[in-house]
């Protein structure tokens, strides 16, 4: 499956796209930045990180797309940015009729180096291993949104495997004789 | 000058147009909410605000749009919703090339009551009163897109006003006789 991640961000959109599956090493089919100048208006701002986005979904024809869950615990100044540049990700998206789905900060950082409290420099250094790349992605939003598609792929494939378990097991329990019908 | 005004939010969008000019009455051209569903994922409601903000532009036409400026200091839980229901709004717009522009609620309140600390109720009364209406718009939040477009017209009014004082000393300046130069 191909997952294209997105560090959501008004100045610096990171995008990554990984191609993986169940067992086999994970590849990096692209990554790079959707930028925007900071000190032009928000509403055209937002117009350039669809333009972006689109231009990356048409390339890349994702089947999924991973956006950073955002807090607004975080730096108040730069979080609403951060919300809106992200509803433009999900909306075009899911206007492609792609499923979205949300990971937080630590849920990203725990899937590529074991903790939810990593610095980035070590995310950056596991995505880098993970994706046998010569060199960390830069910027670290670009870094990120590697990390935030392998957490998916990742994230997703336990999922599947622990639904196909629960299916399993209600199957098998559906089969086994119930009391008092002997 | 017709302004649409928007009350940015996920589950209810208000929207109110208006119609003025400087120093005659202004006039409601149309008032609704665009609704969606709270048990749907973001992805597919944002997608579900863009259809609805795309008609009401197509039917109004408006020449600018006013939004809601959200501040992250309020209700943690609501204001992320908030903050990607504007960036929609403002999406919209600008990808028509329609002004956008921002102002706080108290911006807001000021505008249409005289305190920028005026209770809902108060600002439904004077937004009735304005536009002069039957009865205050229902919900709130219809009523308050309604005041937003309103301060719009208003503070451009007077915005426009001092540009063209300043640009008319201005010249005024310049045609008088320099220091010296006799």
């Amino acid at each position: 499956m191909r997952v294209l991640g997105v560090d959501p961000g008004l100045t610096r959109c990171g995008i990554g796209v990984v191609d993986g599956a169940p067992g086999k090493p994970l590849k990096m089919a692209g990554v790079g930045v959707v930028r925007t100048p900071a000190d032009a208006d928000i509403g055209p701002r937002l117009v350039l990180i669809e333009q972006g986005i689109e231009a990356w979904l048409d390339e890349y024809r994702p089947e999924a797309v991973a956006v950073e869950r955002v807090f607004s615990q975080h730096n108040v100044r730069t979080v609403m940015g951060t919300a809106q540049a992200s509803a433009v990700a999900m909306l075009c998206a899911s206007r492609r009729g792609l499923p979205v789905h949300l990971h937080t900060p630590s849920e990203v950082k725990a899937a590529v180096t074991g903790s939810g409290r990593a610095e980035k420099t070590q995310v950056g250094a596991m995505v880098t291993r993970i994706l046998r790349l010569d060199a960390p992605p830069k910027p670290a939003d670009a870094a990120d949104a590697l990390a935030l598609a392998i957490c998916h792929i990742w994230r997703g494939t336990a999922t599947n495997r622990l639904q196909q378990a629960i299916a399993a097991n209600a199957l098998h329990a559906q089969s086994r004789p119930r009391r008092g019908s002997a």
